[in-house]
């Protein structure tokens, strides 16, 4: 990394405003030929390039606290950071994470990947400040969604009360990632429209066109803040006022200049925390992007399969619209494949926008309305649910759906979004099923099975990130009623058992089969199959346990009860796995057929084998 | 339970405001005798007495869904929904229980016991309603204090988006469970002394003191719209209407008449949800109760051990004050002892509101700017930041003390209040350690040594709702650096060895000291103490393990992992366990010194045992 590089920022403040737009429309074109010619979030990068430039003409992301909230949009922030030749290995395999990273650059004041974190981050930064006597600002750069999680708004409501001076940034794009929901977002929607916005605007076009350097700095200074007073005054955002929180605002988020001038306005108030409300458009710059911007959201050149689980979920859920269900998403619908079901039936999908923990519990209540929720979340944002699942559904055995997606190792968005925890974080719970389907056909017989035939108690069923080589239609013409009994891929007449849990069976059929074992595919892993742990704890020696999750507590725990056993556990070690692709991390974890079989061999005699 | 008795609610229409008051008396009075001679909420139901009066009034606990939030506040609800009798054993083995439970009573719609839920549930009611087609009032009761928790606000945002027309009374009595921190509560205090309060009040009292049944509804109503109009237009509060909610109010919290007329109000409003502002007294009735609502929040009788294990963190702290770290606390400085720190040094503790998830997140920035956070939060809490835990602290292996209270069983408040899961919840989690102290002494010095020597990464110490016949003084002259390698409670020379995590090996050793076996105390699940596990796996072949947590996903997970031995463990099954006392509820849960006597016998032959 050259000190050039890592000076890029610097160099922002010796360009003038022209110059500066024609690098803003350098980053852009960089940003997009590696995010569209490889993966990673496109959209909101592209949609942040003159904030995070004005950004760094007023702050020192070195001598600053900057936080990126969710960090998905942190590209721009990296390129002017010293990573401008790494980002074109970004995501990949020992190149830069698609997130903030706190190992990878000082200028990484906080890792993220889970959204509405960075005012609560902000204010633990701003009391550390206090105690150690430091002088640096603070700021925090959310989006409109996250700022509607729990988190975030718990946090604003302690800003003022714990006498933390924080800078906050929001750039309203309207768009968590499907478009924005609640409340709030309708709120700050009527600031774009409104009036007071376009005065605002000419009172300070008036007062600060004449801004350049060599002026008496006081002098521009108070008109500045004579401008946005009146700005102020004519349209307080009650909301953040009440909260204690000064709002200025709106900005265009693609004029660098005026951006500048309110920033250093912002950061130069030093009364209490402030909030600056900046009007960006997702997916800047180019015509398919800004007009699509869910769609350009996250980018993926993989070689897909054909049918990914999310697409057999939506599918299925399409297929039994005329059921009575309700199916709730987190800002997620694209992602989860439920847009499927929305866009035919949008009264059955109730996105309630990056609230999991309310969304659980909602859920909940619904169920005690007698109406069955799907709540269709990724396996590690249902990490935030943890206390609802447990205190809200389970504990009063509520029939609540859970489709736990991308359950399992995600590739290129690395340890934040990781699935790798749900079995052992639902296994602790009394009062819940965990089915895990085998493949695709499994996936939608169990969601099919648990909507037709209803359900008794909170039931998870989890599936990672990926797909088959199947057709969709041959999916929706073989559903039927299903159980959740294990079923025998091999079955043979020896003591050797492999057992694989849900779709990770697969690898550990296409590694085993060859040999003359038995080979289990684990569909339920609670309640586990009475009789399959029968025959193990009479027939088997040797037990192969494989899952694409944690092992400390995970399912192959259940297996080592066994007594007078020769238990071998393959899964997620007791570490984060980084980013890299699928297919390597599967390999790390030892889950990859090829890594399945290396290992089985070493441990079984190729006598006893008796290779077929 | 009588007929009259469930009917109760509905005697209340047939009183006149005189009765009503002698019949608040009488309410105030019986929950009086039966708390303070016993335990459970005393506070925080004195001052709901009017609320739930006026409420029952107007609205119909069987017909319409009222939610309680946290639910602490339920007694008086009780009372009038058909548990006047069973009141008196409430809390009690085989009673009623001190929380809203759905298997107890129709009128209890939902159960709680952490705060903040209700909005969520609300809206869930809601969303059933509207598919089910059914017209009834949705109402939530919610403090001031949960009001503040992300998921009430989250789902605040929901409400008017998701065109739910939801009822929220607001039990304002600034106080949480310690005094109501954050920037809410600042602004609802504005609306108790702000001028516009008297104005309102006097506008209400000529427009309806000539309300009575018989007259003209109509011209009523009329008149309660215009002036509640008036009283909206001249104090705006904000913050719910740019959530998209009406807000109505204050209004006297102890006045049934006036509360009747609002709520009737209210029940009418049919545009969107409303709340309506009520200011209570926590505590109304008694002056010792008003003066220290505090420690009239939780009453309990029991004979307490002279040292709590709280009470030696607070003062564990205290003796430490000088060195650098700062403790959180989540509106529970008493319950922790924290307040013990707090008394004398009141900077050194920051109560961020029932907000555990950004307690976690902002810890965990703290901690990156230099200064250790110990987080002190109970158990049952702490599941609330499962997710800030694994993509805030321990992703990015961040040194944080967290102080998990209440661990294990405890007892009267029953199962939403248990925190039996921590052991399985943080054991999945990389980078983490899960300290386990044997007893008083070994818990400050956990602490000691943890402050002193600083921290690498997460370190979890847990420790039960108990404490110990042992003088503090006697504890703090014994402070000394301590690791976490288990202890030999009894050391002999044969192959049974019984293991006890934490303060429950005191059980164990009282138990089994008397047979020739090894008795250890596990001082840390993470990680283990290598050189007793080699022990184990040489020596040992019969394993007991004795756990104050759920089972599944325990410490006993990781012994099972041994070959060719017989393990035994005991401690919470993959269930529920219902309010009874501690002692009861080890004894349910195998943990009592009985229990793990007659179980070990019945395992180990006497023969075997070579009984000294």
């Amino acid at each position: 990394m050259s000190q050039n590089e890592v000076a890029l920022y610097k160099a922002l403040r010796n360009m003038n405003y022209k110059e500066l737009e024609e690098f803003a429309k350098e980053i852009r074109n960089y940003i997009f030929d590696v995010v569209y010619n490889n993966n990673g979030h496109l959209a909101s990068n592209l949609g942040i390039v003159e904030l995070t430039i004005a950004l760094y003409r007023v702050f020192d992301p070195f001598e600053d606290v900057i936080i990126w909230d969710t960090s998905h949009q942190s590209y721009v922030h990296k390129l002017l950071t010293g990573r401008w030749k790494d980002f074109k290995n970004i995501r990949n395999t020992g190149g830069i994470s698609g997130y903030t990273n706190i190992y990878e650059s000082e200028a990484d004041r906080f890792g993220a990947g889970h959204a509405g974190t960075s005012i609560s981050v902000a204010l633990g930064y701003a009391l550390s400040d206090k105690i150690k006597k430091r002088k640096r600002n603070i700021v925090s750069i959310i989006g409109d969604g996250a700022l509607a999680c729990g988190m975030a708004l718990e946090s604003l409501n302690q800003l003022n009360f714990q006498d933390a001076k924080v800078k906050i940034i929001l750039n309203d794009n309207n768009m968590s990632i499907s478009k924005s929901v609640g409340t709030i977002a309708q709120f700050l929607n009527n600031f774009r429209v409104r009036k007071e916005y376009t005065q605002t605007k000419e009172v300070l076009k008036s007062s600060l066109e004449d801004f350049n350097i060599g002026k008496d700095v006081e002098t521009i200074l108070k008109k500045m803040r004579d401008a946005l007073k009146y700005s102020l005054y004519e349209s307080p955002a009650s909301l953040f006022e009440d909260m204690g929180i000064k709002y200025y605002g709106p900005v265009d988020g693609h004029n660098i200049k005026k951006m500048q001038e309110f920033m250093e306005f912002v950061r130069d108030y030093d009364e209490k925390s402030v909030l600056l409300h900046v009007i960006t458009t997702k997916g800047k710059g180019f015509e398919e992007t800004e007009k699509a911007p869910t769609k350009f959201h996250g980018i993926s050149q993989k070689q897909s399969p054909q049918v990914s689980y999310s697409k057999v979920v939506g599918h299925t859920l399409l297929h039994l619209k005329d059921y009575e269900y309700l199916a709730f998403t987190g800002a997620m619908a694209e992602g989860t494949g439920l847009c499927i079901l929305q866009n035919v039936v949008p009264e059955k999908v109730i996105d309630m926008g990056i609230t999991e923990p309310s969304i659980v519990t909602t859920a909940s209540a619904l169920s005690l309305g007698g109406v069955l929720p799907v709540v269709d979340i990724y396996s590690t944002f249902m990490q935030r649910a943890f206390d609802s699942i447990i205190h809200d559904a389970a504990l009063q055995s509520i029939p609540i759906l859970f489709l736990l997606d991308r359950a399992g190792l995600v590739g290129e968005d690395g340890p934040t979004h990781h699935g790798v925890f749900d079995i052992s974080y639902t296994r602790l719970i009394p009062n819940v099923e965990i089915w895990t389907p085998i493949n695709a056909q499994d996936l939608a017989n169990m969601l099919y099975t648990s909507i037709i035939k209803g359900i008794s108690k909170p039931r998870f069923i989890r599936f990672p990130r990926d797909g088959e080589n199947i057709e969709l239609q041959s999916i929706m013409s073989d559903l039927k009623l299903v159980n959740s009994e294990w079923k025998y891929l091999k079955n043979s007449n020896s003591d050797i058992y492999a057992l694989g849990v849900g779709t990770i069976s697969q690898n550990v059929y296409e590694a085993l089969k060859g040999y003359n074992i038995n080979i289990i595919g684990v569909r339920s892993v609670k309640p586990l199959d009475q009789f399959i742990m029968e025959e193990l704890k009479e027939k088997a020696k040797y037990i192969f346990v494989y899952e694409e999750g944690s092992l400390k507590g995970g399912f192959n725990e259940e297996i080592f009860k066994l007594k007078d056993k020769n238990i071998f556990a393959y899964g997620v070690k007791d570490e984060f796995i980084s980013h890299a692709s699928r297919e390597e991390q599967l390999e790390i974890c030892d889950l990859s057929i090829k890594a399945i079989k290396e290992n089985f061999e070493k441990k079984v005699s190729v006598a006893k084998l008796n290779k077929e």
